[in-house]
């Protein structure tokens, strides 16, 4: 009884409660793995499974799914195809975002290349540079515009997410550009902490985060699972 | 009596156990953390508060430690530089790895360009292409050799961690000629799953991750921490 009480507190605590990015990366783990035993025509999944499938343990699972209420019962594990789609609309996967690129150097070129952004929602409309030799020209038949005029641009193409890939240098003062022109979505690819204000959301790209993961298998090869 | 046995019963199966990708992720950011609170002079850190900065329960790092022993003592927490020390030598980041690039298109020059991987000891000190333009020259001060001795030089450049950077068409076979050469991990930054046999490691790169938490803080603007 004492149990049942800590337990329901707990749950209005977890509702009221801030989400971390860590959360946020878990859930959309679990999106992938839902997608994956739907596609392979399994109805139902564990806590326990989910939890195992993503290096997790089943508490955290269900601690994750219990920030936006209760899914799934109690013995039965969850749905799966209904777990995939409360996930999807949670995390505002159903729709497709209007993306632009601003800087079409060496990472900007290769995202404009690179397919799982258009493959998850997120495709890239329109790129932005400073280089004359650059602007009005296509790259994978993305326009390339004038950053001269980012602010105006971004508003006439209805820009919900911005992705940052110019140099350390200038990364601030295109941040603050993107800002005061209206953006609340920041995906950053220089090297570099950046200030928003309240209200914007800023994510950093880090392209070196999964070779500390090669280091640690080749230090312990024999606790490294492998799949 | 039965709960101190099932608590000796499970530790035992954990020091047994392979440590998923996951565990080894969060094992990179407590250490980033504990370098932190190092860096401010603090000397020691409770599990909740290594917890709370990386957005898990504090269950969760107390059980992602025990996998390696017991560090840390009941109520008097962690000793921030034992542990990050600790930590370090388990992951092999304290020494210097030699890396190799492959593929110096669009990303492979952004790589180069990328100190990141350097900061971390993980200097790129080679890199291979088929372009004959590309061939002899130097990016960043990075030799670019001929792919086609691809075995033979990572041999005597003794290398360690292989980065792909190529095109999906032609990642599997550079891949099976590196495993040929002897390499025992690789970090794949082209969008398609490739095969290793056993004792190879690889890891897959996924650029788009992060844009996805965008999608969620636009969606739940409420829920998103602020920080």
């Amino acid at each position: 009884m004492a149990r049942a009480i800590r337990r329901r507190r707990s749950k209005v605590r977890t509702t009221l409660a801030r989400i971390s990015d860590s959360t946020v990366h878990r859930l959309s783990k679990y999106y992938r793995t839902l997608a994956l035993f739907n596609d392979q025509g399994i109805k139902t999944i564990s806590s326990d499974l989910l939890a195992s499938h993503n290096g997790v343990t089943a508490a955290q699972v269900r601690k994750d799914l219990s920030c936006f209420g209760a899914f799934g019962r109690r013995g039965l594990g969850y749905t799966v195809v209904d777990l995939k789609k409360n996930i999807g609309t949670i995390m505002g996967l159903g729709k497709t975002w209007r993306v632009a690129l601003i800087g079409v150097g060496n990472i900007g070129r290769a995202l404009l290349e690179y397919d799982q952004f258009h493959l998850h929602g997120f495709p890239i409309k329109i790129a932005f540079d400073s280089d004359p030799t650059k602007i009005g020209k296509e790259f994978h038949g993305i326009p390339v515009r004038d950053v001269a005029n980012l602010e105006a641009e971004m508003k006439r193409e209805k820009v919900e997410i911005a992705v940052v890939a110019v140099p350390m240098s200038t990364a601030q003062n295109v941040v603050d550009r993107l800002v005061a022109g209206g953006i609340k979505a920041i995906l950053n690819f220089a090297p570099i902490n950046l200030t928003v204000p309240p209200g914007v959301f800023i994510r950093h790209e880090n392209m070196a985060i999964e070779i500390e993961a090669l280091a640690f298998a080749l230090t312990n090869p024999d606790l490294v699972k492998g799949d």
